[in-house]
């Protein structure tokens, strides 16, 4: 868009009456809201007199655009975009160079005389450093001196769709899907720009626009040129469209008779499809699959393993340099087994066996994306397998939409853990990031929250997992802190007070969650649609899908054994990990019933025992929602007043709900440990019946 | 909120930089962009220099918010909320007298000296009122003379909304349902004021919140809060909160054994359950009932009859004015039987065995919601029970959101039809407006295309769909051609030229869809989710359930013969209206096929065979989308640029799918009928085979 047709839309807006006073959200940590430091405005703008785009490229066109809107709102100011400074300083001039010391995104960001330079060795580095700058800008920094180098660490960063072709999505809790498949390809919603938009200025560069429980529609001639019109949209933001394909497309859309992964017809099948997807897509980045794995069929079916299966899809995808992302997410309905194990199990043993164009993609914890998981034991194993990081952005475990979780110290947590693998310092992060084991490909992705809500997340602070997930797959050396800070500034407010508070409650937001919902190591509590507590629950189609699976509470005491005294599910880790986790004495209390069965009247590190400090925990974390009530309501002045509002309600609906969730675990395993409720904690106001009367509403059809 | 409050907010608006710049058509008709002619602000000006509000009803000031946002918009200037005129000329003011000669919620609207005034007999008469002076404005009339009344037809004139506990909604192409169930009642979404102002502007005074197919959620005290929360919102719009009802509520969530409408402990339930509701909403409207219906249980599995069931509802709803509303649309699973005569059969036999707080709701026609239907013949039968027309708004069987049709003709021609029940001009408007038989109760439902997409209802000219519900609901002899123009103009563009443009295209709409998609009484020809055609579907759990039960085409001709020649259906019929369509030869082309079997060869009154007819109709209905593409790009000028797009596309989309229909249809035909595509049409460029393959496309997994 030229900058004098953005003007005169700018204008536009700014004449047009009826239009909703609030702020609903949709402009994300974008905002670029006037600058209210009319100091820091001139200080700004003596840099930013001009957009200097020398280049084509359609990549590069769109950073000079992204930097000409930013600058537009924050300095209320029109930035020409020209082709050369003519010998004028004070301006942006945005470059290319392949010799420059960046890997192939990165991007320096440099200010001499008033003069700022992105450089990047590629049109993509340029746009990060647009945006990187935009930031600067957008949380007043100092720039006189600016001199940035970024590279990202991991190449894939990807944000994976849940989404199905009906517009529902699988675990999704803000609203349908983005994508409009009834529309495409003719229509185009203004919106999959500002989608691409917001996932290019925190560096997401892949996207698997639909669920991994996967549809054929989608390697079908008539969707994929829906998918083409989305690819289009997002080519100039530097991002790459994947799919997530169901395994026995040959013989459901191909009119095969087997999905064999060793069939030659199928092996022909697939390259031909493949061949087919990039004429409508060049650019297309790969597939995602999910196979032998919740019902989803795939080559265990024939006999066969998931390398088979993974390398026959690589072998079609490789001429043009697309890749598999085969997922490490398994489980057989194996009621003696513990369900820990089995991702291990089958995959360690296929340890170099992989095509060099496939990428495992592992979930950070052995279960299901709980509120806290130890790190999967195959982050310490593989080395001759590329392992990518499958992290969950929606909120299916973490309350939906209305319970204010801020994730980055899940996502941390993880990356932080050492896996001993090659000794002392084998952090997951340098597992995925490929620098431990030198991967050729590397990859990280985050199930996404997104939706069609305008606000796109739902709970508006959800946003800031979505920055978080983006700014943590580029850096992960980033602090949890530092990116909350960063995300509340950009987004709610740059009052320092108020912006310290909020950034105070989004940290202490996790670990609240964990005190009332599944702490010391709890896991899985849920009812049917992952909604309400019922830890009670024991019956179900599969026995690793009912609750009492997970925690074995009984007249002793509660918690899985892993050790060789139970399923010995530790021995999958290597023996500095075991040794930390191995004795109850002095197993970390956050893994504690990961590990062990532990008696309720066993002494914690506390000074409590058991039964008392999961008491603390469920009291403590329950009654601190109102303290994050009380940070919220402190901040009311310098936050927009539908935002505060939205999030005031939201926290209500949390306090009611932790509650909840406190009442039914305590009144629940009451029953074994058969002890009272310690002082000076009341006993909840209900009886275990009422509970569970409430969880049975939301059960109803 | 006050006027300083809004302006402030306005003045926010004006100065908030960063906001979209392109109409996402979320403010639908109630746009209030500045009137460009200043001579006719000035005009409006002189007498809206104050708004008189004397009254601390909520719903008055609503009228007189509503009137300061809209001035405010249109006219670029704040008018202040007044208590008294204190002499003053020049203003408008709101009153109530109860001595006017209105009905409970009709309005006067006139201009004295520059004084202008809105009155009604209550506050719900008010706020209709000046709602219609907003339109004045808004559609540029003029007021110096203003002296306008008028009176509802229809008493209760309702939404029906068939959205799921879920969040999705059965029938819904807009996003998911408005209603965010995990959210209340603590966190009130903006939008359920936006929503109800929508209404309240079109006169609608009920919402009925969830599916027909209803679940037992709602009744419990948990799920009443939440719907509570909305009555809140909706009361001060004169919008009252009904709900849909599991008829065997008092077994799912009352522990009883049976839901038997003359047990007294069902009795007493629901009666206990009643003044429970009202505790919470306290002008609760009632509820709408499917039952012993496509699967929902109801009183027949206890041996009783709708009448039993819809009075022991009513008993519990008596003592608070709350009304049933009982569905009429009921068929059994008969291959041999016929679908068409199923809802007349049932109910017939019941005619005055109705409690006096019960409406029968009766849809149009007597299949479902298809693009053309005779009326049902329902209507010209049941003198002594209160009759509710149910219209179909969302687009199940009419495209989605991706085809034009403008309803408005679609009610419009049943509302008009003569039943002859009570002799000549005993229209279907005159039974459901209650003039005819005298009803003490009046009700209009529409089930809503509403849903969470920004501008509500997907497609943006299907806010039209919505607009003209609610006007002809108010006054069913609005023309078609009367509503389409107000909505362009208040929604889309106040130039003439394109207005015209824009109201003849909505009007021709119908027509064209109908050809394509379903000509000379053609029904039913769908795929399972109702989406693309599927005439040859011969396969379901039900035998009503397949496409060919209903064209019944075979070697010799197509058409349902419903004469006593077949199932008689006809007889349903008063015998003037059996006269019009018994003989083939006379029978009106719309209707032939719905009442004959006639042979592919028969000659037809247009001089062409069936065969060409058909061939015709279907070639003419997918080449008029091409025109409508030609007009809608010929008011590109006029309309805002992002609706222009967006309209564009869906046309585009709709243009390649009314192919497709054609296809589908004649070349099934074909098969029957033997004969060649006539000239000058050419045949398809594609197979059956081909066709067949694209539709199964939509039906995989």
């Amino acid at each position: 868009m030229s900058s004098k047709l953005i003007f005169l839309l700018l204008l536009t807006t700014l004449c047009k009456a009826g239009t909703p006073d609030r702020d609903d959200g949709y402009r994300l940590w974008l905002k670029y809201d006037l600058i209210k430091d009319a100091t820091k405005r001139a200080a700004y703008a003596r840099s930013t007199q001009l957009i200097v785009l020398n280049s084509t490229s359609p990549i590069q066109k769109t950073a000079a655009e992204e930097l000409q809107t930013g600058l537009q709102g924050l300095l209320g100011k029109t930035v020409p975009i020209v082709a050369s400074a003519g010998g004028k300083t004070g301006g942006i001039t945005l470059t290319t160079n392949a010799a420059a010391s960046l890997n192939s995104e990165g991007y320096q960001l440099s200010n001499q005389q008033n003069t700022i330079t992105i450089t990047g060795k590629t049109d993509a580095g340029v746009l990060y450093g647009a945006f990187a700058l935009l930031r600067q800008f957008q949380t007043l920094q100092p720039i006189d001196r600016l001199s940035l180098t970024s590279n990202p660490k991991i190449q894939h960063r990807m944000l994976n769709h849940w989404d199905n072709t009906d517009g529902s999505i699988e675990r999704g809790y803000a609203g349908q899907s983005l994508w409009k498949w009834y529309e495409l390809p003719e229509r185009i919603d203004p919106r999959y720009r500002d989608y691409a938009r917001a996932n290019a200025s925190i560096g997401i560069n892949g996207t698997v626009v639909n669920n991994v429980n996967a549809s054929s529609r989608f390697l079908t001639a008539e969707y994929l040129q829906k998918v083409a019109a989305l690819a289009n949209v997002f080519r100039s933001y530097g991002i790459k469209v994947y799919l997530s394909v169901y395994f026995p497309a040959p013989k459901t859309i191909g009119g095969l008779k087997t999905a064999d992964p060793l069939d030659p017809e199928v092996n022909k099948w697939w390259a031909d499809k493949v061949n087919e997807i990039y004429k409508f897509i060049p650019d297309f980045g790969g597939f995602l699959v999910k196979a032998n794995s919740e019902g989803q069929p795939g080559p265990q079916d024939y006999g066969r393993n998931h390398a088979d299966g993974a390398n026959m899809l690589a072998k079609a995808l490789a001429p043009h340099k697309g890749i598999v992302i085969w997922r490490a997410f398994v489980y057989k309905a194996d009621g003696k087994a513990d369900r820990f194990k089995a991702a291990y199990d089958e995959f360690n043993p296929l340890d170099g066996q992989f095509a060099k164009n496939v990428i495992v993609q592992v979930k950070n914890g052995p279960i299901d994306f709980q509120p806290r998981e130890p790190f999967s034991p195959i982050f310490g194993t593989m080395p001759k397998t590329p392992l990518g990081m499958e992290f969950q952005i929606t909120q299916e475990y973490l309350g939906f939409a209305t319970h204010l979780v801020y994730e980055a110290p899940i996502f941390k947590e993880c990356l932080d853990a050492d896996t001993y693998v090659s000794g002392k310092g084998s952090t997951v992060a340098k597992v995925v990031d490929g620098s431990l084991h030198q991967y050729p490909l590397t990859a990280i992705a985050g199930v996404a929250n997104t939706g069609s809500d305008r606000n796109w997340t739902g709970h508006p602070l959800a946003q800031a997992n979505w920055y978080a997930f983006g700014r943590l797959a580029w850096d992960h050396t980033l602090s949890s802190e530092a990116i909350a800070n960063e995300w509340v500034k950009m987004t709610l407010t740059t009052e320092l007070s108020s912006a310290k508070t909020i950034t105070d409650l989004l940290l202490k937001s996790r670990e609240i969650y964990v005190n009332y919902n599944t702490p010391l190591g709890l896991s899985r509590p849920w009812t049917g649609v992952h909604f309400a507590p019922e830890p009670w629950q024991n019956r179900s189609s599969r026995p690793d899908w009912t609750a009492v699976y997970y925690h074995r509470a009984d007249s002793l005491g509660i918690g899985f054994e892993r050790t060789a005294k139970g399923s010995n599910a530790l021995a999958q880790y290597r023996p500095e990990v075991q040794q930390q986790w191995n004795n109850p004495a002095t197993c970390p209390l956050p893994y504690l019933l990961w590990f062990h069965h532990v008696l309720w009247t066993q002494k914690l590190s506390t000074g409590r025992t058991l039964w008392d400090e999961l008491c603390t925990r469920f009291y403590t974390g329950a009654d601190s929602v109102g303290w994050l009530q009380k940070q919220w309501a402190s901040v009311r002045k310098d936050v927009d007043s539908e935002t505060f509002a939205n999030v005031a309600g939201r926290l209500e609906t949390q306090q009611k709900e932790a509650i909840w969730w406190r009442d039914a675990w305590v009144l629940y395993l009451q029953e074994f440990a058969r002890q009272p409720i310690p002082a000076p904690f009341k006993k909840p106001e209900r009886s275990l019946k009422e509970v569970k009367e409430l969880v049975d509403i939301y059960q109803l059809r």
